[in-house]
């Protein structure tokens, strides 16, 4: 199995994922920050220590800062609604992923004011066309880090110190380079940073989480048991708990703790650097196939890369790519109808290839001829 | 170690949770319901494995009326908040959870009306006392089905009718029940059922879940990308895609399944009836010790005992139980204030024993043995 699906769920993950998820069920299987005795407190332990390694990882000093939640989508639903009420304005691109725009129009129902800007056609939003839209009752300005149809990656820095400028909440969704390419929240002093655990984070699926900058108070989207003031009928202020009730994915936290530590141990940036040949490769080769038109600037790290072959359903390539050469790809709009309208894909949807981690050089060679072939076909 | 804190998660799990996860990791670690490729769609049969062995567990219809949430707590709140409008009035019982007071609590900001139904002495609530409160307004009737503190059942049946008869929606929190002590959710025709995962069902921690009768439609408290109509900027309205935003928790699906399957397999019946046994041992032990006070009403079989020892920190006894004699058992509020203050022990709490699947005779005598050491120090 050639596994090129990493921007859905990255996979395989190092070993010490599932061995540490295992451990955890086996020997601190109790619930982190409720009970006292010595399973619980290890529970505990590793959960605050997930948040430390992610705190690494991003380059953010608080590792309190950091929320649990199920997926990045739990992540965004709990910046949007607990930040916006009724006459906010907020300002977003149109390269964001359905668990943005969805939350999102949800909200306009309710009174919020949204304004669309349009990426151009490579998939970049531009701080000047972002800039137009600010009005008086602009609150949030949120743009995705890298598009999950395109991988182009936005300017965040730029746009950081736009939203600085006039006083908004700055937020990113980062769920497609959390891993993959450098998120450095220090020096983007963003607001809010969602993030998926199961892609470059290298986690299992049902983790995620959300950055709330220190200071920055949000209404809660859950409330319940967080262990903590029981007497108190309302749900506490004081962070983490605030945002985390019912108890929490342990062995998820624990794995993606994994996952962490295995990123932060090669080095991000060599993990970035190679994947970023590796879609180099990819993406030159399959420009050099005639049928083939890839779509997106190509900034080459995310990992990645969308096409479509002339006269081809996108869903037959990549059921042919599954059966006869055991490629996983994925076809379709990818839960981002917005981000294909920009890129004038609405109707087709695309092929995407996602790399990850452990992709090869030999699974990109096999890949392209696997795509020369279909093609002439 | 003797581990006696199952009501806040089971432990151990069967070997096969731990094992499935592994082998979901390894073997069909891709999104579920996205991709069209072997491993997502080897993802997406897993997942509806479980509904379908939740169907079983519960004697309901339909497997897709199952939504998988991160915890009962989120169940909670989807439920709720997705019922619930300004000028609704709910009437619940002073046994729930913060995980449902909380939630009801905030909605109650918001323009909802709540009752307070107190139960009696020994935690039970009388449908009398339910009836008397219900109002013109009146939309649901929610109770849980044994309380986490005490144990004691309420008579979910008779509090049913009692909702169908005024044509309320009728809700029932079944995280402590759920595995433990029947829940006939065909039989009892209610509307709404939440549940946790890491419990009596005997799936990792990161699960749990909520039956939504077919036909009741609840407002959304996430969206997001569902792998399904991405051309489309609203949430879907079929189920169970509407209520499942993100990418799901599939290893911690699949180690619940393995719960389940372990279950049916040994027969719901069969565990409740040993857990009886032993719960029964525990409570007469207890009573024969002096200093021992014993809350609830012991209607045995969820497996949970709540006691305090005269002159005695009901921390401090938990913390000697786990140092001394590595019984893990938990002190204070569980997360259940209005319950305490039901039973007398909103200052000091409780010492909380609660027996699994696993639990053994020798453990039960252990921890009597060791509790009469304590009482008499």
């Amino acid at each position: 199995m050639i596994y090129l699906d990493n921007a859905a769920t990255s996979w395989p993950k190092p070993p010490a994922v599932a061995r540490e998820m295992a451990r955890c069920l086996q020997e601190y299987g109790a619930n982190p920050g409720r009970s006292g005795h010595k399973m619980a407190v290890k529970a505990a332990e590793k959960i605050f220590e997930c948040r430390e390694n992610l705190a690494a990882m991003f380059g953010a000093e608080n590792p309190l800062s950091f929320v649990f939640t199920a997926n990045a989508t739990g992540a965004i639903n709990l910046a949007l609604k607990g930040l916006l009420r009724p006459g906010d304005h907020v300002v977003y691109s149109s390269m964001e992923h359905n668990s943005v725009v969805r939350p999102l129009k949800r909200l306009e129902a309710e009174g919020v004011e949204l304004s669309l800007v349009q990426a151009d056609e490579e998939g970049k939003v531009h701080p000047a066309d972002l800039a137009k839209e600010i009005r008086k009752n602009t609150r949030l300005l949120l743009v995705t880090h890298a598009s999950n149809v395109t991988g182009t990656v936005n300017d965040v820095k730029a746009i950081s110190c736009l939203a600085k400028e006039h006083r908004l909440i700055f937020m990113v969704d980062a769920s497609q380079t959390a891993g993959s390419y450098p998120v450095d929240i220090g020096g983007l002093k963003a607001d809010l940073v969602a993030f998926s655990g199961h892609k470059g984070l290298l986690g299992p699926q049902g983790t995620g989480g959300l950055y709330i900058r220190e200071g920055l108070h949000l209404a809660t989207l859950v409330e319940g048991g967080t262990g903590s003031l029981s007497e108190n009928l309302l749900q506490p202020e004081f962070i983490p708990d605030r945002y985390e009730s019912g108890t929490l994915n342990t062995p998820g936290i624990a794995g993606l703790n994994e996952g962490l530590k295995y990123l932060l141990q090669i080095g991000p940036e060599q993990i970035h650097a190679r994947k970023k040949q590796l879609e180099k490769e990819l993406r030159e080769g399959l420009s050099d196939i005639p049928k083939v038109r890839i779509f997106g600037q190509g900034d080459p790290g995310v990992g990645v890369v969308s096409i479509t072959l002339a006269g081809k359903d996108c869903q037959e390539v990549c059921g042919e790519l599954d059966e006869k050469y055991h490629i996983a790809a994925r076809g379709g709009l990818h839960c981002a109808y917005l981000a294909h309208k920009t890129i004038g894909t609405k109707h087709t949807g695309t092929v995407r290839f996602s790399l990850g981690t452990f992709t090869t050089p030999q699974e990109i060679e096999e890949t392209l001829q696997a795509v020369k072939i279909i093609s002439r076909s």
